[in-house]
């Protein structure tokens, strides 16, 4: 196996091991640690949290030290693919192959499963043992990436562009929140539980938004040439309005996440070892679910 | 007006002052924020950052540095109010005599603004400005007390008892987290927002743990025995199963209401002045909305 990909690997399971070990007590509302731990560990890529513990490395960090924190954004990512599929939102039957949430554990359920993976990725971060002023500072970030002038926002500019028809700069803005905050925060995350530099926040927020916009583009190009056998979900989605693909043509959305992998790996400038960062990027821009 | 309602007025003005200035930004998810708003100024008592400033104060700390905190824990009740209402949870169409968020912006937007609101919780305490060490204890209370061992925990009892037949250690454990926790939450974070002791912390639960149960009995009498006028909410679903009124009838409850408010105004000897929280716990047990 290549090294990158066996780093890879190593990000990943350090990740699954960490998630697997939450909301195991045995207490009388166990269904609902149940509900969030379907979700949770329900076989995800974990690209965000194997962005922050790299991030953390490359900027001379212990990557160990930020698993805490790349499992609070997946608990966030979760939370919130969990009220997406909700009846209310995208009413979808299934996600990676597997029932929704609320299709197992019901309407109501689902709902406090993402409220409560909401409130753990904020204790998990609190908790994480880092010093209080690192602490802080992630927990600002997270708080900030995710919440209404991030993720939360973005999902309303999705929900309300169905109704109106969206120009690019609005579906560009809405994918920056709804897509974009989260992998930014990923990334920043892992350069501040690093102590890094300034020019390396900024420089992670560039390949941040690089990546984010390919990996975005390439998911509206499954949505329409992707099958469900290595999606997991439904295909041919395209009365979908918010989508680059209606936005640019399938064959410009090719050439939009062939540049944007370009300039998420030129972003990696002021990173001695950048190799798991490019590879990682190129990866995504090819991957077929 | 006597000095202990000038101080409750001062209080909650100040609470709601905060809470006014969040969520203004003219941006293109501002239906997001006028949601969130809607909810958030829909005109609550304010006990939760009352507790919270007043606890400051009298562990000798000066009460506005509490204000954002007792906000966020605003926030976080009010979001919890957004998705109790839902249709898929308890369905109310009316709640402090104003329609519910969900039957004002639909139900999609009411899940966004419930998620919102949770997540500016933590951001709010996270940049309230506190020294790191006292933000880090603040959020690790806060995320604690309303997440899957507090507050979503005892939701998910409340869920789980309407298909049960639950008995008292099971409607006491549900309303000491569905209700309690948060209150616990409100006391103590304004005993470390003073930099209070552990004896100061203790006698701080043991004030919200009573005024909690004296809170959530007379909530169950008033579903009971109140009017839509006075409450704006339904009343009189007494097919309820998780009641203290259908555990203990309505008598026994006036007596738990009475009981549990002398036990909270016990529990206050660690403090010199203590006037004020002994006159607000007489307000709550005698309140009729």
């Amino acid at each position: 196996m290549d090294d990158w990909k066996q780093r890879l690997r190593t990000y990943a399971d350090a990740a699954e091991a960490f998630l697997a070990e939450q909301f195991t007590d045995d207490l009388p509302q166990k269904r609902l640690f149940e509900a969030m731990r379907y979700s949770l560990l329900a076989g995800g890529k974990r690209i965000r949290p194997v962005l922050t513990v790299e991030f953390c490395r490359v900027c001379g960090g212990d990557w160990r030290q930020a698993v805490p924190f790349g499992c609070a954004l997946e608990m966030i990512h979760t939370y919130s693919l969990i009220h997406d599929d909700l009846p209310c939102m995208d009413n979808d039957d299934y996600r990676r192959g597997k029932l929704t949430c609320h299709k197992v554990y019901g309407e109501a359920m689902a709902v406090l499963a993402g409220d409560a993976l909401l409130t753990a990725a904020f204790e998990t971060a609190a908790g994480a043992g880092a010093p209080a002023e690192m602490t802080v500072a992630v927990l600002r970030m997270l708080s900030a990436c995710a919440g209404e002038l991030g993720m939360v926002g973005g999902q309303v500019l999705d929900l309300e562009g169905e109704r109106l028809e969206p120009d690019a700069a609005y579906i560009h803005r809405l994918q920056e929140l709804k897509t974009g905050a989260l992998l930014k925060a990923a990334c920043q995350m892992g350069v501040l539980a690093a102590g890094g530099s300034q020019e390396q926040l900024r420089a992670a927020a560039d390949y941040a938004r690089a990546i984010g916009l390919a990996f975005q583009t390439q998911d509206d190009i499954l949505d329409v040439e992707g099958d469900f056998e290595k999606l997991g979900k439904r295909v041919g989605m395209d009365e979908k309005k918010n989508t680059f693909v209606r936005l640019y043509g399938l064959a410009r959305c090719h050439e939009i996440v062939r540049e944007q992998t370009d300039a998420a790996i030129a972003a990696l400038s002021p990173f001695a070892d950048r190799a798991f960062l490019t590879e990682l990027a190129n990866y995504l821009a090819g991957r077929e679910s």
